[in-house]
């Protein structure tokens, strides 16, 4: 095989955004089918990605017997069901985030995967291929400044639709720094408290955020995010690692500085498209790399489910549950 | 009266340091008497203040009619004892923070301000005369950026002394944000509590820190605040202000910027001597000025009073109280 | 032509660099041919480029018709006979700068594209599809600081080996810079001067430097630029714009910053491969678009003619020639 | 002597402020004479400084016997007939930049205190007490990123008034570069060049200007400096300096951070009156202190001479000359 072709499933803003980049942007991959039920959506993808077909499911995409591997963009209820007959079909999957929205489904999924006898789900926490994550975690791993005590994170969205609930604060947004705290400190997160801090009055009506997320590891460590879906300014992803013996700061955006009306200025982004461009591009390339080869080469189904079972906790915490202690099902050996 | 003579009591390092700043920097004051049971120190005190005497004790300053205002650097727990004669004898004073340590005394301090009929009495909480935090607070009060909604703190210090306690983080150190988040947000803190971040090893034995404070105001603001004695570094106190609208950050190091061996560097402060020169150096002569004219000029005894209070709840935090709701004495009118 | 097939002439470092470029980042094309006169270098790229033959020379690639389009990555004085028969067989051809040593021999090639009746050239100043360098092209052009007056300029490397001479810091170094402003300003250099800043003893034998060199163009703008080629610390290229109303700076390196030893530090590049990676790949992606729709997208063969004139004039400044006035040959139509 | 009695000459802006400053902020001084033609000015001086009196002419006030120390800030031309009857009479002075507008003038100055017997002249170039760089100056003397080679300044206006003329970007402003490159070099300047930017059509009617001064030095090093007048956007004196193993930069304003619409933005200075206001004080206090201990702790007349030298040689150089050498009187073993 020296040219992945891959199977697209879903054409909303996210997966059309995955045509794209597959087909202007990574080298040894090319998307040759569309499985998206909305006709408009399906053409436009289609269009895009010249030669690639369109699908009713994913289930005649496989018996095309055209797919090498699958990108499934779909919103994360609809997961499942295309997870379990890629995974029956021995297709290597890269699944968006969330894995599922509950730990159940999470471990049917780690199920087929095993059924199929070879890893082949990656999850898309594209954060563990920003440039400054990894450096971050390279710093931590090394020791040159002491242990990592604590992660101090803000993850700041300039709005959201109306259509966003209390719930998708942590099923959609803290999700990722649930990944990146246990990715940054290699233990998992035992414990989560979520805290308001005061109200928005910009944020859609019914929402109460800003919010506070209070995350312990198995190590020790105490994470404190500040989640922020209406602060109008731009989109911002900071954290600052405190060690024993120094910091580290990622995050803070650079570039082009302007002098201008007594007023030092950097342009910030605006959307995570544009701040984590390079991140994403740089999980789909690496994942067509190692998918040629028969690999993952990054956060497996097992993460998916520790994220999958720290949300539901994340959940119980945001609705007054205070402080709720995470247990996870034992690791199985497929995944050690 | 036109160079107002100050008594200095207590010439321990903070003492000393405000003796050489009324003598060299500080217009319109000289330091005309030294309080101090220690021979050795208040002998270097008097030599450094040219023209200055030795008192035993307060009393005796008082007596000698030669002080129009005083001075108070001594640690927390000798506070009351002088306050009280001072306030007696009609005395303007500058009191170092803590106003006293416990919020029993601190009323009693209240009391014998009244009883004196006049604002007689500051507390030395220097933070609010910093270049930086009076930015934040105008920002804040201008409503440019929209609602204040939550402020995240980190005040860190490289090193303590080993007789340096578990209170110590709270009464010490904490203090000072305890005063900064209210008078950032003219709103009383209504609860506090204390997380454990992991343990740093360079700690000295039975200290356990870093911690994370979460203080509320009544007026429904979250300040998270990261206190940290061991980080080695440097000594750094950072405040990030968070919006409706954006952010602001305060108290990043500046300076020459210098490009050697792969590193684009810039040097931080390792003390607070240095990290507040310039409020220590702006708080006195504010004080000088305004007591020249019968008034003063920064936080009141009554501000202490509410700092002394949530301390006190601060430390039940601290020693496993979980969150400690806060309720303060009816604010007399004297104060209003 | 859905794959456009390349052959990479020359494959030293430079040559080797884009090999790998082309088969691991680049979309839409792949090497196919490596002509090198070095047998190592030829089966090291070969190796590194599955599928790809070895040529001894540029006519035999040519005459093999498998050919679609010529990257010549060969020191300076090799350009001109690799361009003259690429150009007669009407191949397009992406040229590493300087196009040719000489503005005679530029001409040769000019005329040589012209005969083929269609711009087929492109020439490698990378920097223009460098993103900051992009953002004040734009800035400069929108009018929105008032008009450009100056650019002041640094270009700074770590060393160089003992075989760079003098002239080398015009031809292969500041020749950047002599494209950039023209890039910047829109408009021809038409005077160049060099003064020696106070010489690095680091620098190789014989080599003085660093300079500062001056560019006026046509439209009365001053360029300063300082050549460095030997201060260790890293590589850097820094442009600072100013205009009538305020100022622009690209080129300081940001990243993850760390706080140890009471130092805030970041790192800084130590190679242009570094520094212009990005800048790189996207010239190559936009090269080979633009290539398979029958285009070029950067700069031209003139583009190439008019720094090769400057640079000229530059030694000549150099080398005790004071202010250098300069001349053009009239601009082909067939530029315009 | 315990407080030095000052005669401020000249009450102008600069000469307004220094009464200010001396009166509110500087220890061991007070203004007890200003001597000042316009009644005005005159009144308001003296009113802002309780106890001072008024005085028709410096002569008039060094006969009232009452004045141990004067501080000239009337413009340049009137310095020459001031310094003399002062220097006559043994008093210390400070004196605004330039010591005088022309060498021979400055040459019967030296000559007037040489009479005198005693250093009592010290001239008001407050950058040499500006922190960053007193800290450059440091690092160039520490050798730590190897030997000095160039520097690279900026100095930009946002305005300057209609009565601005062509000389006195080199007499007014570039004067500071002037004294602060032999000061951080410790060598005397031997050449001057000026070049033109592009002309900023928001300059005053018939200003020429931005300009790019050359100057040399004696130990070979290059300093280039942008002089620029109108730049709108804010107040900004950087200087960039270039080692054999580094950089280093100063002058880069910061301060509290905000995000708001899309920016990242901190204040620019609009105003030497505060990027210098540290400066100015710690001058005026260092220069007290030190002539009450019959000393001067700063430039000297020698230094204001200099000066003179260069700004003449800059002003031939502005006017067409070319490349300007510059020679000086032997220095007087009075001034070595």
């Amino acid at each position: 095989m020296n040219e992945l072709r891959i199977a697209v499933v879903g054409a909303g803003l996210m997966g059309a955004d995955h045509v794209t980049r597959i087909t202007t942007r990574i080298v040894g991959a090319s998307v040759v089918a569309i499985v998206e039920p909305d006709a408009g959506r399906a053409a436009a993808a289609i269009a895009s990605a010249p030669g690639s077909v369109h699908f009713a499911s994913i289930e005649e995409a496989i018996a095309a017997g055209i797919v090498d591997a699958v990108l499934i963009a779909t919103p994360g209820q609809f997961h499942e069901p295309v997870l379990l007959p890629v995974l029956a079909a021995g297709l290597p999957v890269l699944c968006e985030k969330p894995l599922t929205p509950s730990s159940a489904a999470a471990l049917r999924v780690l199920e087929a995967e095993q059924k199929a006898g070879k890893k082949l789900l990656q999850v898309g926490f594209m954060r563990r291929f920003d440039r400054e994550y990894m450096q971050l975690r390279s710093l931590i791993a090394s020791g040159d400044a002491g242990e990592l005590l604590a992660l101090r994170c803000a993850h700041r969205n300039p709005s959201v639709p109306a259509s966003y609930t209390n719930d998708m604060l942590i099923n959609d947004s803290v999700v990722h720094e649930i990944d990146v705290v246990r990715y940054l400190t290699d233990s998992p997160i035992t414990a989560i408290e979520v805290k308001h801090q005061k109200r928005n009055s910009l944020s859609p009506a019914g929402l109460k955020e800003p919010i506070l997320v209070l995350l312990e590891t198995e190590s020790g460590i105490l994470a404190d995010v500040e989640m922020n879906v209406s602060i109008q300014f731009g989109y911002q992803v900071r954290t600052e690692a405190v060690f024993e013996r120094g910091l580290a700061e990622i995050g803070r955006t650079s570039g082009m500085t302007t002098w201008t009306d007594g007023v030092i200025g950097t342009a910030e982004h605006m959307s995570f498209t544009t701040r984590f461009a390079d991140a994403y591009d740089t999980q789909i390339q690496r994942w067509v790399n190692a998918t040629l080869v028969g690999e993952i080469d990054g956060p497996s189904a097992w993460d998916g489910y520790l994220v999958a079972v720290a949300c539901e906790a994340g959940v119980t915490a945001l609705n007054g549950g205070g402080r709720v202690k995470i247990e996870y099902a034992p690791r199985p050996a497929f995944y050690s």
